[in-house]
C-alpha cells in the first residue's frame, strides 16, 4: 500500500509516519519509484506498536528505538530478545540513588520475596532495581515493608504474568509474540493501576460507611 | 524542634523545607521569635508524605498541593477526603482524547468489569476515565479487551485493595490513615509494576527454555 493508505489505515498523519521513518523506528517501505514506496501489513502492525509505546505509554523516541531494536535483533535468541526489549522499557522508578542502609535492606527484601516465590534473582534486571528503589522509599518514609508484606504482591504478579503470557501465546509468529509482549506490558500497566484505584475507592467507601453505622462491637473482616 | 533539627531528622535540606513552606505544602511552624519557628512530629510526618509524592511519585508541586488540601479539608467527611485526595493523584493515562467508537466500547467494557465485581460505577472517578483510556488504546491497537479479559485484573485489584486497606487500618488517627492511604497508593504502584515485570521475565524464561526442549507433542499448560 502507498503512504496515504498506510496513513488512513493506521489513523496517523503522513507527517507522523515520515517522522518515525526518519527516526528509524519504522522500516523503510519497498521503493517503487524515486518518490514512492510500498508498505505492507507488517508496517501497519509496527506503527500500532510504536503508537502503543510513544502515544499511549509516554515512552521517548530514544527508548522506543532501543525497545524495537531488541525486538528486531536476529542475533539474539527469543528469550534474550524479549528480556532486552522489556528491560529497555522505562521503569516507574530509577535505580536507587543512595547506597544507604535502607537500600541495602531493600535489596535483601527484594531478593527474599523472589526467592520465596521460587523465582531466579537477576539483580541486573532493571525491574529488580526498580523494586529495590520502591522498597527503599517505603522504608525511608517509615512504612513497614519486608518480604512478608511483599509476598501478596508477588503472588498476584505471578498470576497476572501467567494470564498475560497465555494471551501472548495466541499471537502466531515469534516476532508478533515479541511485539505483543512489549505492547501488553505497556498497555496493561494503566489497566492494572486504574482498577487498583477503583477497588480502593469501592472498598474504602464500603468500610467507612460500615464504620458510620452504630455496631462497634461487630468483628472486622480482615484479609 | 528547630528547622535545623527538622532538616536533620527528615534528611531534607533547610532550603527544600523552606521551599515547601513557601509553596504551602507544609504548615508553618509555631513562631517563637521573629526569625525562628518551632516544628513538631506532625511536620516531620508531613515532610515524609511530601517526599513520597514529589521525590518518589514524581508528582508536580501543584498536584501535591491539591492532594494535601484534600487530606486537610476538615469540611469533608473521611470518605470524601480520601476519595478527593486519591483522585487528585495524577493518573497513568489522561481521559480519552477522542470520543470515537473505541472509546464508547471501552466505557461499556469498564462498566461491565466493575458491575461483574459488584462495584459501584462512578464515571466521574478519574481512575474510571483512566481505565477507559487504557482499554480504548488496547482496542485501537487491535488487542482483544472485553469485560471477560479484564475480570482477572479486577479480581486481583480487589484482593490487593483489601490487603492494603488492612495495612492502612494499622495507622491510628484518621489524618494519619489518610496520609498513609495517599502514600501507599503512590509507593506501592512501582512495587506492583516491577514485580509484574519480574514475574514476566521469570515465566518467559521458564517457558521458552521448555520450548527449546525436544518435546513438541507435550500439552501446553494454559491459565
Amino acid at each position: 500500500m502507498r503512504l496515504s493508505e498506510l496513513s488512513r489505515r493506521s489513523g496517523m498523519s503522513t507527517a507522523t509516519i515520515k517522522f518515525y521513518l526518519r527516526e528509524g523506528l519504522l522500516h523503510p517501505g519497498r521503493r517503487i519509484t524515486t518518490t514512492q514506496a510500498d508498505y505492507d501489513e507488517e508496517h501497519l502492525r509496527r506503527l500500532q506498536l510504536i503508537r502503543a509505546l510513544i502515544q499511549v505509554g509516554g515512552i521517548s523516541v530514544a527508548d522506543a528505538r532501543a525497545v524495537l531494536a531488541a525486538v528486531d535483533d536476529a542475533s539474539l535468541d527469543q528469550v534474550s530478545r524479549m528480556g532486552t526489549a522489556v528491560a529497555a522499557l522505562p521503569q516507574a522508578l530509577p535505580a536507587p540513588a543512595q547506597d544507604d542502609a535502607e537500600a541495602v535492606t531493600a535489596d535483601l527484601v527484594a531478593r527474599e520475596v523472589q526467592e520465596r516465590l521460587g523465582w531466579r534473582v537477576v539483580p541486573e534486571n532493571p525491574a529488580h532495581q526498580a523494586l529495590v528503589s520502591a522498597v527503599s522509599a517505603l522504608l525511608r518514609l517509615g512504612y513497614p515493608c519486608d518480604g512478608e508484606a511483599l509476598l501478596p504482591y508477588g503472588e498476584l504478579a505471578e498470576r497476572l504474568a501467567g494470564h498475560e503470557l497465555a494471551l501472548i501465546d495466541k499471537f502466531a509468529a515469534p516476532t508478533t509474540q515479541l511485539e505483543a509482549a512489549v505492547a501488553l506490558t505497556v498497555l496493561y500497566e494503566p489497566v492494572l493501576l486504574s482498577l487498583r484505584r477503583l477497588a480502593h475507592a469501592e472498598q474504602a467507601t464500603r468500610r467507612l460507611r460500615e464504620d458510620a453505622l452504630p455496631r462497634e462491637d461487630a468483628p472486622r473482616a480482615s484479609d
